[in-house]
């Protein structure tokens, strides 16, 4: 990433001022070539193993972390480069989070991104390991080269990743997201699975994309830290709004699906309206986190306006 | 590790250089209590998860991949506690690797290490995630802190580690096994599949727990890289003897499985006697390719010796 630009500074002119409109599917396009350069090609045996692997991740997503990375790195002048690796490593989590949450003995779902999911298109067995192996090369691509010069941060980095995806992060709420099946829950209890099971890996965006940075400190870490479990729980807000009020065709995977499956979501404990009052008022909130950072935070406010306001 | 003993030198004497029969256990009972320590507690939640974790990994497990480690780092005078992560990482892999195996839509088996296997002791959907978990964990424990000082070397050791675990090591060796079911296969293609299923992570036990030892140069790699191989191989070859001559109490795992599986083995391809002589005769190749090394390599040598005279 070009050095940024400082407060005030160059507005309009700069090309990482580009508008937002057309900053994102920029960004969109820039990691869906990294992704696909990353994943092994299928002239490679196995063949189909490697086929699943890239039904999983191309052709489809918002590419919700990479975005953040992205305009997290922007805060402290991280290199491209690096903000792409990750991008790439945590959509490949994120990926094989998904084909394993579909799969029967989880969620058996058969929907996902407007397409059969992983399982359906090819066989458990096969979406398994697709699974599998999509973690694995998460681990690839993270550790291909230093994420920081300073040996302390970039172990400090590859900690956070592994964190973000185990027990303690995405599995662990996997795993809690499972036993609320039929259970009720109370809202810190939904809070609290949810911070674990989308909001770990979208912290790990944001705190990977702006800790890769030279001029990363201590004091943007507070606030950055709150604007991301802020994001990630309004994401997921949003996700259980959408669940009730959009269609199957509009969300590219099954609607209504939380209800069928009596599982506990912010629109069940709170009711439609009060999910929404609690979503503005997370809309404010991610805008405070941010005041202070100045106009080199504008590409992260705007992706929070984003993922608010999104309609699918 | 202490520096390792030149050839000749002290034998009997130094405490590297005590009996294969007391440095195997202690180094086994060394690795439980790390396996242990390195797992996430049942006091955490989710606690069901961190449970089946710790089910699949403690209180059973021959540790062979840990013993190669440790034994390949008294070569080049390998730091002891880095070791140890090494080898704790390899058999969080093993242990998901093996949970994942045994669901119904893989090898669908009930019966490991003499017990339930983790899905009939818990249940699917948390055998796969404690699965995913634990190679998650396993990273964690890789990247905890560097491998090498030398960060291009501590890089080349991780990336060694990903590649091991993926669709081009362990992960793609299990997806060729799957599609093998009720296939034929020629030799080659059936050593092809084993040196990924079982050999990449056996080749990795011994490449990194030697690599991360300050005296490893690329003489070593060399002999070391053939020894790999060959051990890998023979290894799978003894299991699949065994798999035909010893009992499933002896195995503590299902006896017999690949024949009523219909799977390719060694003994299948070769016959029962023919497979025994290539099994002595990799035993010759697995001491040749050590030969040279001198007295640093016993302990690599008194491991071959083990893995290919088992009887369980």
């Amino acid at each position: 990433m070009a050095p940024a630009v400082e407060a005030g500074a160059q507005s309009g002119a700069h090309p990482d001022r580009m508008d937002f409109a057309q900053w994102m599917p920029a960004i969109q396009q820039r990691v869906e070539r990294a992704l696909d350069a990353r994943l092994p090609s299928v002239d490679l045996a196995p063949a189909k193993l490697h086929e699943a692997m890239r039904y999983a991740v191309l052709g489809g997503g918002k590419r919700v972390r990479p975005l953040l990375a992205f305009a997290a790195g922007e805060l402290t002048g991280a290199p491209d480069a690096t903000v792409e690796r990750i991008a790439v490593a945590i959509e490949f989590i994120h990926a094989y989070s998904l084909v394993h949450d579909d799969l029967p003995c989880m969620d058996d779902d058969v929907l996902r991104r407007g397409r059969p999911t992983c399982h359906v298109r090819f066989d458990e067995a096969t979406a398994m390991l697709a699974g599998d192996a999509l973690q694995s090369e998460a681990l690839a691509v993270v550790v291909d080269a230093p994420l920081a010069a300073d040996p302390a941060r970039n172990t400090g980095l590859l900690r956070m990743f592994a964190l973000a995806c185990g027990s303690r992060g995405m599995a662990g709420g996997q795993a809690i997201d499972l036993a609320a099946v039929g259970q009720s829950m109370t809202l810190p209890e939904l809070e609290r699975m949810h911070s674990l099971k989308t909001g770990a890996l979208i912290r790990a965006s944001i705190m990977m994309g702006a800790g890769c940075g030279d001029t990363y400190d201590e004091n943007l870490d507070a606030r950055l830290s709150r604007f991301a479990d802020i994001v990630g729980l309004a994401f997921q807000v949003v996700d259980d709004i959408l669940d009730v009020e959009a269609s199957s065709s509009e969300l590219g995977k099954t609607a209504g699906k939380d209800a069928m499956q009596n599982k506990p979501t912010f629109v069940s404990i709170l009711g439609l309206d009060a999910a929404k009052a609690r979503l503005r008022q997370l809309h404010r909130e991610a805008r405070e986190a941010l005041a202070g950072l100045g106009e080199r935070a504008r590409r992260l406010s705007e992706i929070a306006d984003f993922i608010i306001l999104r309609k699918h």
